[in-house]
């Protein structure tokens, strides 16, 4: 977990008062049902198997054991609606500045467009890459999802560069 | 440092004999000397200025100390020619993988296209990413590098994202 995240965090949207707060071990199943609730996801594989249940639940533990890593799921009364992972991460280039870089951004389909999205973006940007002392943000969003770079336009970001992957 | 990277890794260029070995803080100039050969890097601010020194030693120390971080830098006789950042990240996505993030990849200007920079990319799919049990190798590239997009095609990466960022 990265200790100096300002968290919990409450706040307002229209689908009613929300928390984002870190993930807990027994969030498992919520973020499972999250992932696979996305068919871009879904067609990596996330599909909310049970044989996969325990390598999601390791890669939980890791990612909250580990300095430079956080995972938050956003809370709507009791209810996981949304999640983000941020890892830190020092570096040379830009006069060696370290960057914040954002992961697997989730909302539940039918609370999309609901203010939660923009309410955790800001605060990634506003509250935790400052306390982090990042001076950039980074992520990358499938090429098909055309909607979600507009939602990263309206907030300021710059779809400067090509995310590559290449799969073992 | 990443402990598990199988290092230090000798390999034959059309330059001669290269050495990808773990950087140390001796290498910092080398360093700062190579982020600034690049036109993209020198417009973010990456001149090697001497008032950025003291910022890129920094970020050298915590690059090295975090254990999930790796900075490496390619040794031609003796001599920094090429250097890249790797950074172990756990996550939930695709089934509870682990990603290699690669970044701030460099091969001094007048060395490209001598086979140092697919040697170290070649060593980072087949030995790196093993080690460190990631089965998935991510990175970005600013979109006017279309010599290093093409290049990284011919590898086998795929350019399925669009990289965002956003400064603060």
């Amino acid at each position: 977990m990265l200790d100096a995240l300002p968290l919990p965090y409450p706040f307002d949207s229209r689908a009613g008062r929300a928390i984002l707060r870190r993930a807990t071990p027994a969030d498992a199943d919520a973020l499972i049902t999250l992932l696979a609730d996305d068919p871009i996801s879904a067609a990596r594989g996330d599909v909310a198997s049970d044989a996969d249940r325990p390598a999601y639940a390791g890669a939980l533990r890791e990612i909250l054991a580990e300095p430079s890593n956080d995972l938050l799921v956003v809370d709507l009364e009791g209810t996981v609606v949304g999640t983000l992972q941020l890892t830190s991460i020092p570096g040379m280039a830009r006069r060696g500045s370290r960057r914040l870089l954002v992961e697997a951004v989730r909302v539940r389909s039918d609370l999309r467009s609901s203010g939660i999205g923009s309410a955790v973006m800001r605060w990634v940007a506003d509250a935790a890459a400052p306390a982090l002392t990042a001076s950039m943000i980074q992520l990358t969003s499938d090429a098909a999802r055309t909607d979600a770079h507009r939602f990263y336009e309206r907030l300021g970001y710059t779809g400067s560069h090509v995310g590559f992957k290449y799969t073992l």
